[in-house]
């Protein structure tokens, strides 16, 4: 099977490394000019003109990246399945249509207003009660296009910062953590649940993923799973979906938003399940079983960001395994990821903070399972 | 690193697999005209006019098949560093030299006669008692340039049907398995053990290791580990290094050969050990720390050999992992294999007889230590 990939990135590396075992090829369509998997046939495609020729190459279109012309994507489904959607990028990529949809579902979520102006933007920060979020409803990833609001009165700077048409704007959510849930849907319609994870976000990017969670009520797992299954059927959904999430104090989960796409927040899978998320989404896309979904030993994913540790200190540490991205150095940039496994948890946080500090830029780790 | 490999068969592309998350990129040079990598950069090099270009893209050189020129290795040696070094393949592609290397390390093998006549291989077989396996010094594996004799007077016959001017002519051993030992030596002398395996082969191909074993003596292990150091430490070797012996009714151990590389028997470590083979002989050769050897669960590698099964018939086997090498369907022929992982050897088993009765030619896996 010749798989197509729109985005050229880390994800579609680790795509392409779940598939070779497969036997599948990839190509990738890169349409940035910058593409960085660095394996299978990258195609870059900055005016549409090698489409075609993309197309000609692949039996099946996947992508991980969802900031994707829809139009482009329809364009494609007319001649190759593409799998998620089209419908699944456009829901996704916009984030009055995400919270439309997880209303008409019954997935809570934090109040929010939708405005147009810095004017209605002061009002629904009055409305909803400060500090608010503001974000652009389009293209925002990794707190990019976002503002948080103290006060009111710094609607106009928040405005003219983010710099765009429409924006939605969210009460804060008093919540324990953040969790996200990745689920993988078959072409029959069968679905598979991965353990949740705890992700920890600093200045907007994730820096740290846990699972499975020593201390997670089945009940809570079983609430996300409804939500996230409840998705996947409404959209006639085929690979991984994720869900991020807020646990708040009483255990309520409110989603915050969905990537139709394997994410950064499952990477743990990688060394920690059974089967990946990656290997899941092609099994998945394919039509062919799922893996089982299960969590070996706890584990934890590190984000390596802008700088990268010396390998051979990371590797030193016990069952710790490198990811690479083969990226240069920038602030920022996620260059690449270290899971750690380990029998129990105290273990996994010992091993955890001996990681972080050979990270020159990873912040202190702190979960909210910790005494 | 970007790593040169001689060979670029399913060995070399399983090596690349592990590399990419390293930040490594591949090379392959390949002397036959048959590659089959299906990854990294591919020279096709029948006439050795390609090899400086190799040399030049490339930091440092491996193989994933030690029937190579001595002569070419060396040449190769003068401007790259080669780990395991050209000795490595010098003593392993000669059986005559391995033995020789055995009986000096004190490792304990089956009578052996060196032989360059049909006459002297019928006295050999003579003095050894009948049945001999008689092998030509060179260039065998799998079972090529092999013949068993049951009778001193089958020696011209084989002697023609090997077609070789030196043989090895061995006792038979009265064995209770066929077993390997894979360790990793760094370039700091740090040497690494993975739990040995139990290898069923028919017509001298393999098709089946099962590791870690359910009633290995730890002593055996002991004993396994001592003959594989004494072997890296002599060779000052660097790399993966395979030594596949028999285990006799005493409990003892004979070695029957040697691999200098990643070995088929060692496949099992991609989805049932910490760390795979493939991984420690990238982190050896580079001066990284070794990664952790041990098993995580009982773990079976079945080769799927000829013919291919269903994919999707296997993938539904619980905690099933397929490594397809992308390869077409020939008799004979090392198309892929299937690591079954289970949390007991009972289970294992039953998973196992599953995956056999899901590919063609598939013999009925038989092990030592079933009931």
């Amino acid at each position: 099977m010749k798989i197509g990939v729109l985005g050229a990135g880390q994800l579609g590396r680790m795509l392409a490394l779940a598939g070779y075992p497969l036997a599948n090829r990839f190509t990738f369509l890169d349409t940035t000019g910058h593409p960085s998997a660095g394996i299978g046939e990258v195609m870059i495609d900055t005016d549409r003109r090698h489409l075609e020729e993309f197309l000609e190459r692949v039996d099946l279109v996947t992508y991980e990246f969802e900031h994707l012309p829809v139009s482009l994507v329809q364009a494609i489904e007319e001649h190759k399945p593409v799998h998620p959607s089209s419908e699944a990028i456009r829901v996704c990529q916009n984030r009055a249509e995400e919270k439309a949809l997880f209303d008409r579902l019954g997935i809570p979520t934090p109040a929010y207003r939708l405005v147009e102006s810095a004017e209605a933007l002061e009002a629904a920060a009055r409305e909803l009660g400060t500090p608010v979020v503001a974000k652009s409803v389009t293209e925002g990833y990794d707190g990019k296009g976002q503002a948080v609001l103290k006060d009111p009165a710094e609607a106009a700077d928040a405005w003219h910062a983010i710099n765009h048409p429409r924006l939605i704007v969210e009460a804060f959510v008093d919540f324990v953590r953040e969790v996200s849930i990745i689920a993988v849907r078959g072409r029959d319609g069968e679905v598979a649940f991965y353990p949740m994870a705890e992700n920890v976000h600093v200045d907007g990017i994730l820096r740290y993923s846990v699972a499975p969670l020593p201390d997670l009520d089945a009940a809570i797992q079983q609430t996300a799973d409804g939500y996230i299954r409840a998705l996947l059927d409404e959209l006639d959904y085929v690979g991984v979906l994720t869900l991020e999430l807020f646990q708040t104090r009483d255990g309520g989960l409110m989603a915050n938003e969905m990537a139709p796409r394997v994410h950064n927040s499952g990477h743990w899978t990688m060394d920690g399940a059974v089967t990946s998320q990656f290997e899941n989404h092609l099994r998945a896309i394919q039509g062919l079983p799922l893996g089982d979904t299960a969590a070996r030993l706890p584990t934890c994913m590190v984000n390596v960001i802008g700088r990268e540790g010396d390998p051979a200190e990371l590797l030193a540490i016990e069952d710790a395994h490198l990811h690479r991205y083969d990226k240069s150095e920038r602030a920022g940039r996620k260059l690449g990821h270290v899971n750690l496994v380990a029998p129990t948890h105290d273990a996994l946080l010992e091993k955890v903070r001996a990681c972080a500090a050979l990270l020159p830029d990873a912040p202190e780790p702190r979960f909210s399972f910790e005494e």
